[in-house]
């Protein structure tokens, strides 16, 4: 199975999904012993018009643990030709001349795809503003499955900024496709779960609770889905800020609640929304999420570039 | 034949520029095949004072396909010990203990010569303000002598900002060398080419002529050479920018005016002065321009690597 | 032996010392035939939070002269997740996850402690504020062994800013640990070696010597280490940082005093304190120091990397 662009999480079916997994299971083994030199003639460029230095290094590290090259922009925005006017279709065309694969992360919504449009050589959205993240949902699955044995009966509380955090909408999507799972959204009055993803839920018929105590819900599942309550969406409504951030924060008292082989997942960065305590329990799944990101990347990586 | 020093246009003569060529024809099935490992024990590192995401991009990737490493530099003027006044003297003789080969882009007229009167390794001109870019004039003859078939016999229109194009002056000046060139000077009265190449055309016995109507010149002209009016070169000089910018278009009428076999080249970023409706047509040759830059570089890399 | 993490000078002992001079000798002759391929399968991640692009480029290219890959960040605290208030220790965990190896240069006194603290791979501490630099200190040492001979008995004169410089500082230590050293303190008044040195000095008994005329110094020495007095570390006290700055200048002057067989040190980059006549001079050994922080950096890699 051979993919080309990977713009939006929804073009995923399950086959595919399953067939990613597995890629990425092997990928678990090739970076375990350093990585593989099979595509040292191939490029990718990482053109990042927004910074974003850990998913950059999450994909340059998988191009190269795959013996590949790596050309890179940490702020494209500022400076390239962008600045002097050129459109993203021109730039895209012009990248296709040097790389074999294009990584790229940008303000705009649809950029991406924009990008995909014009483009001979595959796409990858690295993030397309409060649009898609599909390799963070990706890694997110993925992690749920490894961690959990599987997605089918799923129980996972989504908690936080739901209405804004582009990772839980896109995960949520991910989910309706697997059957018999559970969501339970956790979130101030102002973060709820925006309509669209309800509706689609509804549509297919999975099961979706909307709560906001939290520590009724923990008890119940089998992932605790934390997000961090992003300052930089709230703009000047510093108050609404304050009042959003702090209402939910897992602890020690929270790992009391939760099931022994339940998981804590996080996009990060994380804040204090995960106290520092937390860190040492077997359960704290964070950084071992951070790490699938590496493997699907690498995974995503042989299957566009084939 | 091996270089040193790239250094301006001036210094090819007519067997260099020749063996470049037949060197960057064979790089063109290098990279068809996505590089070598040739020079996999050798450094290239560019130090960019001036950001240009894409000619770092295509210098960086020619060094990838040869196999070669980088160590790159997005903004030395920000970055480096240079804030702290450190000359550019002893940047590049340090950087001779790190690098086999140095790809240099400064805001200072007459930098490269500087780097390269101190340099042990290679040093290769990126561009150095207003002054020089000679890889994109060697780029840009490869491109015409590729599409046109020969250079002898040219006759090649040059449109847009001729003042202060660098491009246009370093490609009129490698011109000069060939037999039988004809120039047309496409210009509005504030940008038009300057005395000094006007004066070494007529010393070289080079055909120019001055035109201000780019209608009555595309079906006379083998080669269009569009360029951008540079608004960052007009400082607060508002109106003369917008009077300038504008003038000359290449749209889907233009192409209705051209010789069948002629080609429209543009050394990019474009903006309005050559529409989108243009870019389907076979004549539009920008793009494939900007990969040639690909080629001529990696020759460039392999001669003064040796 | 094996080294794990590099984070300040005094955790060198002097067995320690020799077996990595030992290595960076070697590593001289890998440099010299371009570079080895045996760390392909290893991944460097250069974390600099505060901009260095000298440095940078030096381990960069030590990496990849081993062959390695290198994951590069020239400003890691504007651009990265640090801005949205992730903490350094999650930074690291997550690095922990892509590179082998961690490079790291941060504005806070014991960052590189912090590091460390947490993370399996080993980190290398490429300057902490005002606290270390211990890979230039032991570049400087290294450079003392290879120009003069042998480190015991040495006579030294380190000038300009002693109190500031964690240059000086760290030498001074490492220094220490040989027999018979004579370190000759030459400073304006504002900027004198701390008492925190010099009571380190007295306890191990190593002569030294606070002197304000460097020229009565110049003929006793074997290694003149002239230093930069730092603008940048004077704040808004711009008269002291003109009085202390031209108080000593290393010129022609300077060379007519010195030993024939002595050398002139600096860790770069230099202003007005060593005039340009003096380059042309062989005991002007601050471009080969340069260079030997390339072995140096070549040395440790192999030791933390196995």
């Amino acid at each position: 199975m051979k993919l080309h662009h990977v713009i939006e999480a929804q073009q995923f079916d399950v086959p595919t999904l399953l067939q990613l997994f597995a890629v990425a299971e092997r990928m678990e083994q090739v970076a375990a012993r350093g990585g593989i030199t099979d595509y040292q003639n191939r490029i990718m460029a990482t053109l990042f018009y927004e910074p974003s230095t850990r998913t950059r290094f999450s994909f340059e590290t998988a191009m190269h643990r795959l013996g590949g090259h790596v050309i890179s922009t940490e702020n494209a925005a500022e400076f390239s030709s962008v600045a002097k006017g050129e459109t993203l279709e021109d730039t895209i065309r012009i990248l296709n001349g040097y790389a074999d694969v294009i990584v790229i992360r940008h303000k705009e919504v649809g950029s991406a795809k924009r990008a995909a449009a014009v483009s001979r050589v595959p796409v990858i959205n690295a993030g397309d503003g409060a649009g898609q993240h599909p390799t963070q949902a990706l890694l997110d699955l993925y992690t749920i499955r490894k961690e959990i044995g599987a997605i089918e009966g799923l129980r996972i509380a989504m908690v936080g900024d739901l209405a804004q955090g582009r990772t839980v909408r896109s995960l949520a999507y991910l989910l309706s496709k697997f059957a018999d799972v559970r969501l339970y959204f956790v979130a101030p009055p102002l973060l709820k779960m925006k309509e669209d993803i309800l509706e689609h839920l509804r549509e297919r018929h999975v099961w979706w609770t909307e709560e906001t105590a939290l520590d009724k819900v923990l008890p119940e599942v089998d992932v605790v889905y934390q997000t961090r309550v992003q300052k930089e969406r709230f703009g000047d409504r510093i108050a609404d800020y304050e009042e959003c951030r702090g209402v939910y924060i897992i602890n020690q008292a929270s790992l009391r609640l939760m099931k022994e082989k339940a998981i804590i997942m996080h996009p990060l960065p994380r804040l204090e929304e995960i106290t520092m305590e937390v860190d040492a329990d077997p359960r704290a799944a964070y950084f071992r999420q951070a790490q699938n990101g590496l493997y699907v990347r690498m995974a995503l990586l042989t299957m566009v570039l084939g």
